[in-house]
């Protein structure tokens, strides 16, 4: 993993450490509390026009900042609860997708997206 | 933003640029990305029991890893459609939870796990 | 609850109670296969633009429709397994809406939906 | 549609129509409604243990109470604007689903289930 969420995976060890919280802490639930973060960065969007989802407010904009801290502090924690770099996980993964979407297939029809 | 999340943020930037799928990436469709794949996520903990989620399988974990990339690729390209850094977010985050949550209190009871 | 929900909720306690599989029906797994399912149905609509998601194909429907089925089976059997009645609540629910969201304010500004 | 969820469909339809939000309720925006909404249900149970999950006091089965209500407001609103009959669509996956997993080979193994 790479230095800077290093830490936070460090930082966030100790503090449920310190708290004793290791015990509700089981992958499980952490894919509970990672999807509810989600949730509540997606209702910020739920209303909104995509156009209006590209120009936030200043106000919204933190809320959702706040939003994305929560998730991924989750998802740091999940993936140190497995023991797996989830930065390692998304470097293999763009790879596979650049087998499964070459660029010559995938610009003339963007099929992927435009199934209605 | 760290180095190794920077690096995959200019290769996602890269990769969807390249298939012209840019305009598919409003904010707000990729928060609804987010959480489809947070579900794919928690869809292989539903049924085992805390316990088991604990100790996968060899290819349980495998397709576990899978999704947590998934997930990382569609947190950073958000937060890089809002201009977010998601480790300066988390680490504030991380800030006002200790500020939240006091060692001394948390410790005692954990009412904010234990509210049945 | 209404007659047709009630027969769905004594065929599903058979179907359940068939397989053996109430062991694994606890409150809180249904409430993971819920949200699991209810991402499926929105994976159906996540790159759509919102006019296209309001005339979809018909091969989009169906599988809209099965989503929407599966949805509704596990609300079902979340609701049976707590005894929670789904209709009474979201009968009293839109009640509380009613109060809590007044027409001749809510007409005038959807504060509600504009926050951008 | 059966009796209850169709009187429930139709003070829906008003409620919106009085407060000029049908704007706003393309199926993309419920569908993303949905599982907000189902995630506020889920957040009631992701620290529980599955045995204090089927025990919940009062206070908490009160709170869940309200989240199914939303729950079904939301998905029956979304199948209201496809029109779609939520519970002929759980009926026929229901149906479905007793084909794919016949009595006899499901009691023996649940695989389903029990993929760790």
């Amino acid at each position: 993993m790479n230095h800077s969420l290093d830490h936070l995976r460090a930082d966030l060890a100790s503090f449920a450490a310190d708290r004793n919280w290791g015990q509700f802490h089981s992958p499980k639930n952490l894919a509970s509390a990672l999807i509810v973060e989600t949730a509540e960065l997606l209702e910020h969007f739920q209303w909104l026009t995509e156009e209006e989802s590209r120009r936030l407010s200043e106000a919204k904009r933190e809320a959702v900042t706040q939003e994305i801290g929560d998730v991924l502090l989750y998802l740091i924690q999940l993936s140190a609860s497995l023991e797996i770099d989830p930065v390692a996980a998304a470097r293999a993964k763009l790879a596979m997708n650049a087998l499964k979407y070459p660029v010559d297939k995938a610009r003339g029809h963007s099929r992927k997206y435009n199934e209605t």
